[in-house]
């Protein structure tokens, strides 16, 4: 493939790696952030010590703060903003567009309020005469693997099939690959949802169960999830897949996933404040819960570990008794999910 | 629920831990083996130290080297032998009993040769007469775990749901939980099968790849495995379920499984011979891979982790460019398993 010019909004740890990713197979990278520390870090260092503390980047990969200058000539935009900032810099880059681009983005949650997926907001913001149909990129990938160019092996969704392709080869080299879907719906509400359940993991290990309870509410928290995405259109197999159970797993199961830890923090008698205060990223897992518990109730879903997680952390109940009555409740028959 | 008396075969860590399960729910177990040293340890000190270091049994569950002592006026009979010798047991135990018993077994596998499920072997050996329907029991359990009585949650199945529900009260109490489900093909090949994706995974780690690797032959592993049940006539929503994921992710993900463990030493460069001795347990896993290639070849089902496992394990090949290839090949497109 030639050389493309590729922006990246939003320099995490996922838009870092990827941006090295994209460097790797020979695109021509900027990323685009609103923190001049760390612009200037980037440029100056080619390192993102927030994130990855011995890690040193190619310095062909070039940093800004002008979303102009990294959009101007970008064949190709992906948003790795977190969820609740992602409709306020979808407008800024409609605003600045002056030639089509492929959209795509990489975060994982549901907006507040509004309850819409990502790519629903990026379809409504940015006109359709400057973009391709988005493309979802989901899947199991801890940044910190994929940044030690570990395999990762994940996701590329579209409406469009052959978007999605195009994004499969701007990303895909020997240990980074990417498997085309057309299910958007169900990768992205898995990708979002998986979080709530990561964070019940975290919660279960912090009060001291172990891997026989864990792997009981990743169960029944897959189950619950999926019946959740049906009921939104998700195709159920897309919840078997890279981006359902394989997510799942990485974040459930692995010291890597902040969305555990700060489950694992509430489960050792931590405060919400303190837990996001400490960590200095993003969980997701927290304002996600709230807005499936929100649609749960609105479409009658039966939902009962993201209704325990919710008290938790919104309602001030006791995590313990919550967590074993989740536990409880979880459970009615096996197999059921399809009939809910 | 008034007392029982119940026969458990095979004393090895599981059968123990789910004595001390129905001890606690105030049945009397009789433990019955073929080794008098563990027999006589077992009732004399109330331990199974090849399994347990530091636990203690109650003194009121006993044990046995007398098949006839152990049948005697049980009201339900529970296989934990290796897969290997589950029929030979069997047809001891149809020689032996003189009135009706519940049969239940809890081993995973599928036998060498016959590529039976255990189930079909106990329906084959022991004559109606003499027998409930087969109750199986299954599911995501470090005996390790059950043991000190953390939290477990797993299935109890069988074509018959009285005998299911009848096993699901014997065993049940706050930290030990049955579900029912009359998908018996599902539950057994699903916790056997999943055996071999445990290697596989323990190989990645062996071979010093990470989490995302890890989530994702374990996603794909699923896939193929449930390909394979869905041909053998199993419910696919059983392999979303806790004898499938749930299964999959306790023996895939953590350092207590020893199916996971032989993959590991295999990654690691170790001789399956030597793991088998070192390890003192039996690894359903490495007989499984050889059923189930031979299933696959057999019915024509694409399994290409089981093929690149049972070519390292049955035909020398190198494991690192064999799991490299599997990585590669695993993948055809997403959501394809329903198809095949």
């Amino acid at each position: 493939m030639t050389q493309k010019k590729i922006a990246i909004l939003g320099p995490g740890s996922w838009g870092t790696a990827l941006a090295q990713v994209l460097n790797d197979n020979g695109h021509q990278v900027v990323l685009w952030g609103n923190i001049p520390a760390q612009i200037e870090e980037l440029n100056t260092h080619h390192t993102n010590t927030h994130y990855f503390k011995d890690i040193v980047l190619d310095e062909k990969i070039t940093a800004t703060l002008d979303l102009a200058e990294a959009l101007q000539d970008a064949e190709a935009v992906l948003f790795v903003v977190p969820t609740k900032v992602t409709r306020l810099v979808a407008k800024q880059v409609a605003e600045l567009l002056d030639h089509k681009v492929t959209i795509m983005h990489a975060s994982k949650g549901l907006e507040p309020g509004t309850h819409e997926r990502l790519s629903t907001i990026l379809e409504e913001e940015i006109p359709e005469q400057w973009r391709s149909e988005i493309v979802v990129v989901s899947g199991p990938s801890h940044a910190e693997e994929t940044i030690v160019r570990d395999i990762t092996l994940i996701t590329a969704a579209s409406k469009d099939l052959e978007a999605a392709s195009y994004v499969q080869s701007l990303f895909s080299n020997h240990y980074f690959r990417l498997y085309t879907n057309t299910d958007v719906i169900g990768v992205e509400t898995a990708g979002a949802l998986k979080n709530i359940i990561a964070v019940g993991a975290g919660a279960l290990h912090g009060l001291g169960y172990g891997d026989n309870a864990k792997a009981a509410v990743i169960t029944r928290g897959l189950a619950e999830i999926t019946r959740l995405g049906v009921k939104l259109g998700a195709n159920p197999l897309t919840y078997s897949g890279l981006s359902g159970v394989g997510d799942l797993i990485v974040t459930g199961t692995s010291v890597h996933s902040r969305n555990w830890r700060a489950g694992d923090a509430l489960g050792r008698g931590e405060k919400l404040e303190d837990i996001e205060a400490n960590m200095g990223m993003v969980i997701e897992g927290i304002s996600t819960t709230k807005v499936a518990y929100e649609i749960a109730q609105e479409l009658g879903v039966y939902m009962p570990i993201t209704t325990a997680i919710y008290k938790v952390i919104y309602e001030g109940a006791d995590i313990k008794e919550s967590i074993l009555g989740m536990m409880s409740n979880a459970f009615k028959s096996e197999n059921e999910w399809g009939q809910n």
